[in-house]
């Protein structure tokens, strides 16, 4: 309940991160890319078989320093139903590996659909006598527009089945404040959100003493970041924005409570391109995002107090 | 440019009204479940099969007479990748049969992952040198809590290649009063919400005088109907929230103009399961579809002023 079993994985590593696999194709070996070309020419099905060998082949080389992965649906849906193909077998694979997955779909509909997408993400749907796991992962990144329906079946998946949520609160973009920093009865909307997480979770708070329905904040925004933290004890962060998009350890650092505990930071881009940064030899790409992992890890772990 | 296509689909069939086939297997005629279920068992597979076939027969029965489907994306990613594999299949075939589709996936995200949710919905991907359509829809519908980076990509596919988007501005759940109806400097969010749509779709009016950039907004509110469509004339409306929700043709006529355009209103579950409420053999489910799907036309276009 409540992210304890994240918790607990971060805990066990000692490293507050998760590597986001977001892999467009432009990021993937050409060895790995001509392997799959060489049966299936330039297709979609390729595009996914590659993209399910490299996110395989950095789970296995990070599995045992990082506790969670976040694939970002976005870049699966991209090759169609093979990259979603691709996603399903990611996030079996990292489950297998014992980590804790984090599926980045920031989903959001009235009460009956989000039924759907609960069951797609965090559930099970039976087909004739058959209950199926559709996708299985631990967590689903969401969006609070339509209030308190679009989550209550979300809920279910948290208390029944051991999952968790996270909600879109401050996002790490430019243009972020444009409506989440509007003041709607003299406090920003993003501040409004966070309250409903903290209303949203309060029957679902774990042995840590966080709820199933965490929080994304943006690692770019390190003031809201505090206040947010010091506003929202029962919330769990997830923090983009570390890295690539500008957000540093310092300032990251905010996100967590006086026990290190309370948040988890992402990274995408830095790891999965660290063999092109580091300029060496594409075949030893996973190792160089284990590399990049354990840099991270250091970097964020250096300026917080876990435990 | 700015919904034209639409517009003009609409004026042929002389129907304002879209079908969401959000086809969850119960609304699935048990005749059709066991054609694949003999195949492949209770899977998912037999799942995306059964609910392609489902889909198929009801556009081969009202491509004549309806513009446009808008297949939610939630009700296929419920059956894994095989069931996204039907939502691909569905599209192409009501492309094929000349309808208009919206994917209904309210997607959000930040600058560069809109981009992958841009190319995915309504562009294109290079595998090699093959550029390849992963979904190919005319429209996908978003959310806009991350302001303006998160729209932007869209719009460069609303005109480069005549697409279009829909973003929530008020949805049709009961409570989406929580954070939408909240006042920012003395008005409504989802009124600022509207503005921006106005905004956004500046540069891509059509013929008819409507943007490339619509807006969601539900037939339980209308009065926020007619507000919004006073406020935004160059914003066109989807409503969804006709019929089994509650709303009815008097209302949703307050989301037209005086030329009977600017909205298309959305029914889903009573035109798939029109066979149920009739009690007709579910042999006969495309033909009751069609039937509801006149019925609904007739009761809309009794009430607004069509040219």
């Amino acid at each position: 309940m409540g992210f304890d079993r994240l918790i607990e994985k971060i805990k066990e590593t000692r490293n507050p991160s998760v590597v986001g696999l977001d892999p467009k194709l432009e990021y993937v070996p050409e060895f790995l890319i001509r392997r799959f070309q060489q049966e299936d020419g330039c297709s979609l099905k390729t595009a996914s078989r590659a993209i399910y060998e490299f996110n395989k082949m950095i789970i296995d080389e990070i599995c045992d320093i990082v506790p969670a992965i976040k694939p970002q649906a976005a870049y699966y849906e991209m090759y169609g139903y093979h990259g979603v193909k691709a996603l399903e077998r990611t996030i079996r694979y990292a489950k297998l590996k014992g980590m804790f997955v984090i599926t980045d779909g920031k989903r959001n509909d009235i009460g009956a659909t989000m039924e759907a997408y609960t069951a797609a993400h965090l559930g099970t749907v039976m087909v004739g006598e058959n209950e199926l796991e559709p996708f299985g992962a631990d967590a689903l990144t969401v969006n609070g527009y339509l209030g308190s329906d679009g989550i209550n079946p979300l809920l279910g998946a948290c208390k029944e089945r051991d999952k968790g949520i996270f909600v879109l609160v401050k996002t790490s973009n430019p243009s972020s404040g444009e409506l989440q920093d509007q003041l709607m009865d003299g406090e920003p909307l993003y501040a409004k959100m966070g309250d409903l997480c903290e209303k949203w979770g309060a029957d679902t708070i774990g042995k840590y003493g966080y709820s199933a329905v965490g929080a994304v904040v943006g690692a770019t925004y390190p003031e809201q970041l505090k206040e947010l933290r010091e506003r929202l004890p029962h919330t769990f962060f997830l923090v983009p924005g570390y890295g690539a998009q500008g957000g540093g350890a310092e300032g990251v650092a905010a996100a967590f409570d006086e026990n290190g505990l309370g948040g988890i930071v992402n990274s995408s881009r830095a790891i999965m391109c660290a063999y092109k940064k580091e300029g060496c030899d594409e075949r030893d790409f996973a190792k160089a995002a284990r590399r990049e992992a354990i840099r991270m890890r250091d970097d964020i772990t250096a300026h917080i107090n876990l435990g």
